[in-house]
């Protein structure tokens, strides 16, 4: 299994670990306008973090930034990309091919981001046997099978709400060891299973919501 | 615009917001197996969230259960639908149609939720005047003009990175009033410009970080 061996043994808090990709963002972006040092003040300025928290997370990293230079870009991005697990590869499933499962299979960034999406499977005897961005669609019921071929760790959960739970749980027999819920469910899963829940189509309540506060 | 006019005039905190949806999935499936009523605590031991707090948080809609018996699902289901402005149309723009731009383009499940992409933007000559998903893509510089005609008034920023902020600023003045930001870039906008950060590659580094502490 690829995981980052970089990771230190220390647990990191994860609003830490949330803000470290926005750090990433700003700092690759400086990388590409050849900018050789930044400080934590100046990507403070950018990302609206407060200066003192972002040399706090960053000091859970391999680096170090130089008194009135601060960090060098290059290294920066390299102890980022390395620290959050961007740069192993990691293989994941893709269990519902329907319109969003579809949609992942097609989005190359995820690549970038060590994600290397493999397969996809469904129930419908329609997309079984097909191809969707050059991935194969598999029967559901070859799951186990197929991850012991594949060794895939992580699945990506894009099922009608309705089958998340029963899906689910063919993913955990099956031996995967995280999942990534697309779905608005709130599924359960054994302790020693990862998941997290991206319900992009919940944010939508929220962006209408924060609108009509706004016309009021 | 079409904004939900059964949204209540008080504020709802964000963290109930943030649940309706998964209640909404819940109620949906019993609604889908013909059942007629449900509790707070029936929900509460599939969502797992405190039954005392779910009927708390379904307060704030235009419903009440009955003692003993519960919410009536089919009411339950149509007035979270409503509250969460899942029924309203809202016009889209995808900016940046690229990978991950026209992957969500091509998810239809977004319409199901209430959001109509009616257009993609790019700079990228090879994509200006091409479709996707049925969706045309124009020319980032006719944002404005397009606006007008199509009165749309959320853009799903997907642009690299690099052209994050860039983008924000024409979709501002082109006047548009939300953006929904996948990329991981810490974009700025003015007070009254909502913006919902979805970095669903972010995500990504928490699974990873979660799956390599489970393995120590």
């Amino acid at each position: 299994m690829s995981v980052n061996k970089n990771m230190p043994k220390m647990t990191m808090p994860e609003p830490t670990l949330r803000r470290l990709p926005w750090y990433l963002a700003y700092v690759r972006l400086l990388e590409r306008r050849n900018i050789e040092y930044v400080s934590s003040t100046q990507i403070s300025k950018e990302i609206n973090v407060d200066a003192s928290q972002i040399a706090k997370d960053l000091s859970f990293l391999n680096i170090k930034g130089k008194t009135r230079i601060g960090y060098e870009v290059s290294m920066l991005v390299k102890e980022l990309t390395d620290f959050l697990g961007f740069k192993s590869r990691h293989t994941a499933f893709v269990i519902g091919a329907g319109s969003l499962g579809a949609a992942l299979m097609q989005d190359s960034g995820l690549s970038q981001y060590g994600l290397n999406i493999v397969a996809g499977f469904d129930v419908d005897p329609k997309l079984i046997g097909t191809h969707v961005g050059g991935i194969p669609i598999y029967d559901m019921a070859q799951l186990a099978q197929r991850q012991q071929e594949y060794g895939a760790t992580i699945a990506i959960l894009s099922v009608p709400v309705e089958h998340a739970q029963e899906a689910t749980n063919v993913i955990v027999s099956a031996g995967l060891k995280a999942i990534w819920n697309f779905t608005p469910f709130r599924i359960k899963v054994p302790d020693d299973i990862v998941i997290q829940n991206t319900s992009i189509y919940a944010h939508l309540a929220l962006i209408y919501n924060r609108m009509s506060a706004k016309m009021k």
